[in-house]
């Protein structure tokens, strides 16, 4: 296809971003295709949407990994998967309207053909179109339920919460506190740091870069770790493990340190631990809270609304900015929820 | 002292097994030293015992591993600590009078003398007393509570069980029978796993030792595992990950494969499955369920005697099987329930 060679995407045409091979170990400009391919026709009961925002999340390095998981992996050709928000420009379904706003799984293109049965119609009067993705978006829906009712935190509980500077983890820490937990929050840089204590009003931060994580914990944590929520596994899910208290859960959201390279995935080596302290590790994804989405919407909005959740958006432009928008979120390199205005 | 060159134990004296040093890795010839001293006069509260059978179990390796755990390490010089049945012969307690039977940690000896309030008093009138160790003892507590109350199997559930013709293994598989749960054990040699099947009537068995887990566990159980009680960690379990089902309980109850070695534990490298599959794993001790020890002991004897709980015991005579005794676990050597007759 001589579409495959375009590299401008100024043209009116769509633009999508497919996958071209499984990346053996680290993502590459070689996983990914660039299509300008028309639309298709709309059929019935789909929707065509003009992408506005487009969620960057580290999930999506599992999507790319063609290994048993909660959803199939995308195959080669097809468009990546990804969180959108988009407006309505036509319609074949009964339920949507040209000029509705809607949010699913919309992946990385400028405009879209969709299934209207996998798509969420948004009212912008709750909130902007952007927050969909990220104060009010699954980002956030996974912090919620991930702590309250995977972790289900105690007042006066020590809470340790990895990646806390990023799109899950900052959410976490706040709702924790919400609990009247002492939450500690390991990021990487003084400035994420900063942010944690100063903005976010945390009791700690660890910066996992400036020395070692089990000291640092143990000084912020005399009294042990009640519930750890972990983003990232690795060295630091190792040391937190080694502080655990009885009967501590260990939430396990993601593991992002192993995400660079999914054919080396190093598993904790402390995980007996959870044998001594007869401990839990517990993992989820949102697909087990779909139906309580809305309890976590309202519970959002309004600590949102009453300043009680402060989330950052990290905005870049532009679908181009799609393949190193991805490499920021292992390298770390992104401040709070990575999007792609379009 | 003289005594540390001894190396017959057919005189009177009281025989002990202490820990001499902390094993860096495998545990060897060196990491004990015999001792032959006589026993303290009695305090109050304490009892003389004479030890009839000990327990070895693979929990001894984390009891000489000087890292935090559920209980202190024990600290060389000090008698290996072990679970044993001893008849009172003098007593300086309230509780207790010559003849009685208890059991309790009487550690790796002969004869001792205990504090009587860390023994408890057993009858013989429901149990022999090697009983007291294997059908009716810890092993079979552990088995008992980490499968109904952490595993919470249900009827009609597929159950795997790793180490399955071991101690505790072998009782996991026949309560999970008795749940109405398809039952899968994992056992290394034919020996096992044809003990496995045609005297505890388990549904499969799968010899580790003669190919892949992962291709007989997906032959043995198409549908997936609901519910894996681990005894090894390592391959086993890492193969186990592979093929959860969504909401799978993984119950972490030993991890032999990685005891030879304490220094190298290697981790479960397939643990974000439980992402996937919003899975659990989760660790106990008997220590979680000390105050419920007597409904456990009931549900054993009933069974028992109703020919509804075989459990095979593996008995080594004399105090200085002990060395080797333990090796036996590590190695997989035992056949059931590893005990010693004095």
């Amino acid at each position: 296809m001589t579409s495959t060679t375009m590299t401008s995407t100024t043209m009116a045409q769509p633009t999508q971003y497919r996958l071209h091979a499984y990346p053996e170990s680290v993502v590459t400009a070689d996983t990914w295709r660039v299509t300008h391919d028309p639309l298709p026709e709309l059929a019935p009961g789909q929707i065509q949407v003009r992408l506005k925002h487009l969620s960057l999340d580290p999930g999506m390095r599992g999507w790319i990994t063609p290994k048993r998981s909660y959803m199939p992996p995308v195959r080669p050709g097809e468009v990546m998967r990804a969180f959108g928000v988009g407006e309505v420009t036509a319609s074949a379904s009964d339920f949507f309207q040209p000029g509705d706003h809607v949010t699913g799984f919309t992946g990385i293109q400028t405009e879209a053909v969709l299934d209207g049965r996998h798509m969420r119609k948004i009212d912008l009067a709750f909130a902007p179109a952007r927050s969909y993705l990220t104060s009010a978006g699954m980002t956030a829906f996974t912090a919620y339920f991930g702590l309250l009712d995977v972790g289900k935190p105690k007042a006066g509980e020590t809470v340790v919460v990895s990646a806390a500077a990023g799109a899950v983890g900052s959410i976490v820490c706040q709702i924790a506190k919400h609990q009247g937990c002492r939450v500690i929050g390991i990021a990487g840089g003084a400035a994420k740091c900063a942010y944690l204590t100063e903005t976010l009003g945390l009791d700690a931060a660890i910066d996992y870069k400036a020395g070692p994580v089990d000291a640092a914990l143990r000084q912020a944590a005399p009294g042990g770790v009640d519930l750890y929520f972990d983003n990232v596994g690795g060295d630091i899910l190792d040391a937190v493990l080694m502080q655990i208290n009885y009967r501590a859960r260990v939430v396990v959201c993601g593991g992002i340190s192993q995400y660079l390279d999914m054919g080396q995935v190093r598993g904790p080596a402390n995980y007996l631990q959870i044998i001594a302290q007869s401990a839990t590790l517990q993992g989820f994804t949102m697909r087990d809270y779909l139906d309580r989405i809305p309890e976590a919407f309202v519970a959002l909005l309004t600590w949102h609304s009453n300043g009680k959740l402060k989330v950052r958006e990290h905005v870049l432009q532009g679908i181009d900015a799609f393949p190193a928008g991805l490499q920021m979120l292992f390298a770390g390199d992104n401040h709070g929820k990575l999007v792609i205005d379009l």
